[in-house]
């Protein structure tokens, strides 16, 4: 990954939430609850497996590709800030 | 869920092996893992959650809704049956 | 379709809506708009397919498969109306 | 856009294929298509608005961010050229 030590706990945090959401699916089956309400369990599942495509596909583009923050090329830090707004946008 | 024994036992076989892909991205993440890789392990576990939503929409219109195999009303038994197969498209 | 008139010019007012989604992408590439508008005119696109999508199902449980306004069985009716909100959650 | 001459009219004659499906869609509801039928070409047209936005998030890395094809630094050719795999995957 060779990610910063500060990324890497803040994405292992974020995988360890949704195994928590997988868990609440499991314990939720094993009560029999009904279908509706594991649905919306494995819906908020969903989303927050997403959320973390976007983050690391945000840490991608910063690490190895083109960091918008520390760029000295003007037009590569707006494109790779541009993108990390696109790949946001559609995984939100 | 007033499922059958049989789907749950499936359902729960599937939210397991979830569980065990989401400890894959966690053991990922603490060893460092090329972010490619841990892209490609989410995209597992998100072809996953989506099977296992399609299975669930599943169980819940044969068991709340219609069932195509024991519906005597021959025109809702067909449209369960499409919807299902409508399901499963959008959801694989 | 064997829809109700209604349902149907609502869809195809939808439907059209799309089309001039597609039309405002071909004219962005046309006039060279920058990547990122044109990406976010897609996202919109992508929003609109998923929104008819929804009100096609919606349509289809409704009139082919259980109505849950006019269905006599209760736990049916339930059963309908918790899988048209369901559909709505993944699609919107 | 700055695209080459080359990307921009492979990009519009993808669009006018969705704009064609688009109006299958149409033609589909007023010939009163069965629900199903119509979801299946709904479908197809999501998946070809997922390929167009593909094609775009490439290119734009290609032209905004880092080409790997003719990127001087190794390290960011490779990540670059892993980005658009990994889009490719997401939105296949």
């Amino acid at each position: 990954m060779s990610h910063t030590v500060k990324d890497k706990s803040k994405l292992l945090a974020r995988v360890r939430r949704i195994k928590g959401q997988v868990e609440a699916v499991e314990r939720a089956l094993i009560a029999e609850l009904g279908c509706t309400d594991v649905l919306m369990l494995v819906a908020s599942l969903r989303g927050a497996t997403n959320g973390l495509t976007a983050e690391l596909m945000e840490d991608h583009i910063r690490h190895h590709v083109v960091d918008p923050d520390s760029e000295h090329d003007a037009d590569r830090a707006k494109g790779a800030a541009d993108l990390i707004e696109v790949v946001r946008t559609y995984l939100k």
